[in-house]
């Protein structure tokens, strides 16, 4: 009688400057995981190679008895989940229409799956992270840009095409600024780090009194946060808007999907307890009470794996 | 050897002052279809008493061969869609935490479900209506609020407490008017047929000219409607805004639910072309165009006896 072998999913996160592979055992336990540089002028046959190369790697220094099952892959740029192909890529040059997921399991003869970073985000969460067992869960990652994914029912929302959960990109403010997706009033516009940063440019050109800087200094999200964080009026005031609107943004979701978790990750959302709490006041303010009822909105738990969590759950 | 037997739905949709009772077939045929007055007074014993006398003479009304499955209820208010308990009922007194599903079901000995209106004529317009075949669905009601209902993967969204799909309740405007829900700046505060006699009635007040009438006159949104189609500048601005708003809901929801089609139904969206094609102008000025491909808007096709329809297919 053999000994019984322990699955594993090899994932990957590829981004433009680096791409990071680890091993992922059923109970989220994070084995292995190497950075490695992406060259995205090399183009994708060579990155490719590379990838394959780095998994083949990867699978060898598996612990005796792991099997690995497959590989899961997080894409960097829109993509169909079911085909793994990626529609386009903005940080690598010449990859678009781009059947990832077939490509790289010829190279590397395992079945390949393919996601977006938010959605398998939230994968991550809901399947390693702070949503287990949680079968109605929003996730929004808060940074440069606003991003989600949505668990209905145990499964990650997918829509029609492949591309739905885009919370980011939901108008909040009907004469708002133009957003960067071509829409205006976006949540991104609003509440993102990008937002945060625009804001305080636009307040300390108009003379806003600030620690931050006269007219013409831009600082970034991070420093407004830190300026905040040290009672600057200016910053905190920022960051308690942009936090209000992130509130907006989360009772939208409660009122269509009637989740039971939010859970919120990002750089944004690590800026400290005043947006917490400015943005929770908003939600109280704002959500039909039934809605509230038995309702957690937590940080994230995986930080920045939870992505490499997302694609490994596709394929375990 | 016996005929096969016609599988039959009693639908019943249950209003303040009126209910109705029809029988459905898995075609989607309406065989029968009675409306009876309510007696909103007579309070929730002797209301249960008649629907299920109703029921039964529908029953016995129905063709030979045909055979009652089950009962499916519009309930006139939130509902638990699981359990079948109405948690309340606005225009009916009296009508709180009752377990409708049960109460009926002993009453007429079949099994009974209950749901939301909005969300039950989400499901009829799938099930037999506009939305036939397809598996990512929103629905829209415009009339005196914005109501909806969410396919997802062919099944209606509930949600963790089974209020999900109250896209009316979506802020829109971040320093809106607040909305009877408690919210600020719904979609339901600019969108709905509500929305168009109070931003008549302002403008009005505020000396606009128009054949609507001056300072004090408080017109209908179906006059404001007439107004339109007979030319009428402020009631063309009127209807438009109300539509771009619409459009702007819709653009959220294909940035979230990634839907193949959009129904719309309500007596907003029976205005005509000018409100439908403002609407959709909108859309095509907001939505990333992957949210487009293949994307339909259309109205709804079943008018008022959705819901009917919907409370059928719960149990057909």
């Amino acid at each position: 009688m053999e000994h019984a072998e322990t699955p594993l999913a090899v994932a990957v996160d590829l981004g433009g400057t680096r791409f990071r592979v680890g091993l992922v055992g059923r109970q989220g336990d994070l084995i292995a995981h190497t950075v490695y540089p992406t060259d995205a002028a090399a183009g994708p046959d060579v990155i490719l190679a590379r990838i394959a190369d780095a998994i083949l790697h990867a699978i060898a220094s598996a612990p005796a008895g792991a099997r690995p099952v497959g590989v899961g892959i997080v894409a960097p740029g829109p993509v169909d989940p079911w085909r793994g192909v990626i529609y386009q890529a903005p940080n690598l040059p010449g990859w678009e229409d781009l059947p990832l997921a077939d490509r790289l399991a010829a190279l590397c003869h395992l079945p390949v799956r393919a996601g977006n970073d938010a959605n398998l985000a939230a994968l991550g969460e809901h399947r390693f992270g702070a949503g287990r067992g949680v079968s109605h869960m929003i996730y929004f990652t808060v940074s440069t840009g606003v991003g989600g994914g949505i668990i209905v029912d145990d499964h990650l929302l997918l829509g029609a095409r492949g591309v739905a959960g885009e919370p980011g990109h939901m108008t909040i403010e009907l004469h708002g600024r133009r957003c960067n997706c071509g829409n205006y009033g976006c949540l991104e516009t609003l509440a993102s780090g990008t937002a945060i940063a625009h804001e305080a440019a636009e307040a300390l050109a108009a003379g806003r009194p600030s620690v931050l800087g006269g007219p013409g200094a831009t600082p970034t999200a991070a420093e407004v946060n830190a300026a905040a964080e040290a009672g600057d009026p200016l910053a905190v005031e920022l960051m308690e808007t942009a936090a209000r609107a992130m509130g907006v943004g989360v009772v939208n979701l409660l009122h269509l999907f009637d989740p039971r978790m939010v859970v919120i990750g990002g750089g944004v959302s690590r800026s400290g307890e005043r947006w917490w709490r400015a943005l929770r006041a908003e939600v109280e303010r704002r959500a039909m009470p039934i809605y509230l009822q038995g309702l957690q909105i937590v940080p994230a738990a995986l930080r920045d794996d939870a992505g490499l969590y997302g694609a490994a759950a596709m394929v375990l």
